[in-house]
């Protein structure tokens, strides 16, 4: 007999009303008394598991209802329906045959376990109600910036995780080599021989491809990427990893405001693709993880963002009367705490803010007029602050050579981001959106390390 | 007046006959007489230009008709339906304005140029017809990958990167280190302190997923990894890149059958998919760069692939009456000229060789009932060889921890690995795609610098 995917059953259940079926997956409960028990069994397809009613009548009933959680097992039986119940079926067994046996030891039992816990067994940890909807959810919404961006025909361009360039002089990098760390070889100065290494040369993981993707965009027009990003910075905080995934999309003949539609436009699908395409997930994240997580989602997707300039983020937060931490003045870097004052206080809604001094942004951000700001924008989410951060890209080859110049760089290691400039430039605008950040938000897990598989963060690389 | 983008032009150039229209790009060629030019315009949405017709009635018509290569210009004009010409339209101008310039000097003038001369210019080679071709069916390709596992319920998993263990004892890694290599730490006995880098451990760039894709399926059930992966390895074919993308499913309640019959499903599909979404790329391929290539797609995509035993493959190696370089007998790897012979001589068709001997497969293999093969198996294409590896995996813990024993691995570090064939292991298979490999072998192009934006290869990682 062929087997049936339990999703298919769930979907479909009035149509096997009363068949028989063959199901195969694992124990994730078993109750018996003495003449039936009930074993619960999840195959892997969906997050819901199906209840096997077992009856002493079958031939291997003392061991079926003895079984260790994550036995795995092949059921045939019949598809009995059970309006008045939690589950809208369950299935009479005929035959249970064990396909792979478990263990009374094993560590993911049938009760509460802390997400620490749970970190120190990442290998079995997707098998538990948690991180099942988690990784589902990181799928399916992982289609839906695929599919968002296929849909507009934006071009995926993979750009390299191996850099010899350092994209924005910010990120702190981890270098890559083969040489001997045993024996670093030295040229006669006494200086690490890059030469002898893999590449030639001193190579590093990227910290954003979007130089890469700016290249792709001049011809493309619009692309995207959606690839593994490294930063080695020595933070250890619930929001940051060594390891995530960016979606930085490019975007030629596009103003700032383009971009601003462009993210917006991105982060509603993404929300409804979610809450359309994993109802269940979601229910389960509303009822164990965040109250309010709904009505926030909705909000955010049914909601215009708002957009304010800096400058008057800036004075909103000087008259607010709130005591901040970091007190507020024009020319710093907004903190999470200003962010959330405004988004969650001020505007209760998403909103970008724009137009930030240029001195606390990257090289490569288009000067506005004014000669003081630049035509950035940070967008800011209620209970999360900032969840994108983009601007319009400084097209005019003299005033970003001055950037360059100015912030120090040298110029001599972005020449070919300069010929950009040089043949045929437009406006051009893009932004960068952590995954892991918009993942967070979705299910309202408050660590990156719970979104992220085999999360990798400051002293810890273990799986 | 909004863009349009001249994808929507070309799809439904007879909804805008006669109508203005604005389309913004960047110029591929131009040829002028006294009293008017063709201008041919490339907006980055399609692989086609559309050819602007411009008047000497035109303000800047001087101007307009002599611009270097790759000027951005914005156009506003009339669209002109050309039934009798190669083009289905044209746009005669009304009004052109020049939005970025560019210099007689641009690399990329309209001649020939050699595949190896683009590669010195990767940032400016997506501009050149070959390299829109590639890149945007790249970007076709990966979303067919997404959506077929998307449609069928996989789950994406994103394994990580950096990793502490090496799968497959095979590939020689990357390091990665935040250590000051200029005077790297050592112990009391000498060795370097890896205690002190970022993970407080010695770490790599991955060579492969598939260890904890296998954690994944063992949840999920149908898992698939698509993502970068590493190799240092000091080859420099056309073959072999340091840094490329694979894509690695792997199925629990699978037997080596199941994974045969999800690759063919896979490969076949995204062949499908790309001939139907990229036709302009794939009249192009089959005409400048592989005049065979739509008779060998379409051979794949609707024969029935081969399946014979590696045994019956040698058989008949040994019996063909071919002198290859590397002699056949029982035992040998399969070289690339013996795979080709077999599906381009004998089968004519892609076909896997199953079943091959285990001390020349990974310890992960499924050790078959004769004791001396494996349930393994890969996937020859006629043209290229080796496109798909797999395998059933070993399930019985037994069995897996004596041939770990035997290869001279070390079975503490593959403590996570083998407790999922304690917690209800089931038979479960899996296989990698190299995804540059299926480019190579979609589009006819020869070399794996060719498919990669920016590729990695010994000795080489700029931009």
């Amino acid at each position: 007999m062929e087997v049936t995917l339990v999703k298919q059953l769930y979907r479909e259940c009035e149509k096997f009303a009363d068949k028989d079926v063959k199901i195969s997956g694992w124990v994730r409960t078993v109750r018996d008394s003495k003449t039936f028990g009930f074993v619960e069994i999840n195959d892997g397809s969906f997050f819901k598991n199906v209840q096997i009613v077992v009856e002493d009548s079958l031939d291997n009933f003392k061991e079926i209802t003895k079984l260790p959680i994550s036995t795995s097992l092949a059921v045939e039986g019949t598809v009995v329906l059970t309006p008045d119940s939690k589950q809208p079926f369950e299935i009479k067994a005929k035959k249970i045959s064990i396909e792979g046996t478990s263990s009374s030891d094993y560590p993911l039992q049938k009760k509460r376990h802390t997400l620490e816990y749970l970190r120190t067994i990442a290998h079995l940890r997707p098998r538990s109600n948690t991180f099942s909807a988690v990784f589902r959810v990181r799928s399916i919404a992982a289609y839906a910036v695929h599919k968002f961006f296929q849909e507009q025909g934006f071009v995926y361009a993979n750009t390299p995780i191996i850099t010899g360039s350092d994209c924005e002089g910010a990120g702190e990098m981890f270098r890559l080599t083969t040489l001997d760390m045993q024996n670093v070889p030295k040229d006669d100065k006494g200086n690490i021989d890059f030469s002898q290494d893999f590449f030639g040369r001193e190579t590093n993981l990227t910290v954003s491809g979007q130089l890469s993707a700016e290249c792709m965009a001049l011809a493309f027009r619009n692309v995207y990427t959606f690839g593994p990003t490294f930063r080695a910075e020595n933070s250890n905080t619930a929001r940051h990893a060594a390891e995530f995934w960016m979606i930085e999309p490019e975007m030629a003949f596009a103003e700032l405001k383009d971009y601003m539609d462009v993210a917006e436009g991105l982060v509603k699908y993404v929300i409804k693709y979610v809450l359309a395409n994993a109802p269940e997930e979601m229910e389960f994240f509303s009822s164990f993880v965040d109250k309010g997580l709904m009505d926030r989602l909705n909000n955010v997707a049914n909601s215009d963002f708002g957009r304010i300039t800096y400058t008057e983020a800036v004075d909103i937060l000087e008259k607010c009367g709130e005591q901040f931490q970091y007190p507020v003045e024009w020319g710093i870097d907004l903190q999470t705490e200003h962010e959330r004052y405004l988004t969650e206080k001020v505007f209760k809604k998403p909103i970008f803010v724009t137009d930030y001094p240029k001195d606390i942004k990257a090289f490569y951000m288009r000067l506005n007029e004014d000669g003081k700001t630049v035509a950035a924008a940070d967008l800011l989410v209620p209970g999360v602050g900032e969840i994108v951060g983009g601007s319009q890209r400084e097209e005019r080859l003299d005033v970003l050579e001055k950037r360059i110049e100015e912030m120090g760089l040298n110029k001599q290691d972005y020449w070919w981001y300069l010929e950009l400039r040089k043949y045929g430039e437009t406006k051009h605008s893009g932004f960068g959106l952590g995954f892991e950040r918009i993942l967070m938000y979705i299910t309202g897990i408050s660590n990156i390390r719970d979104v992220i598989p085999f999360p990798r963060t400051t002293g810890s690389a273990e799986f």
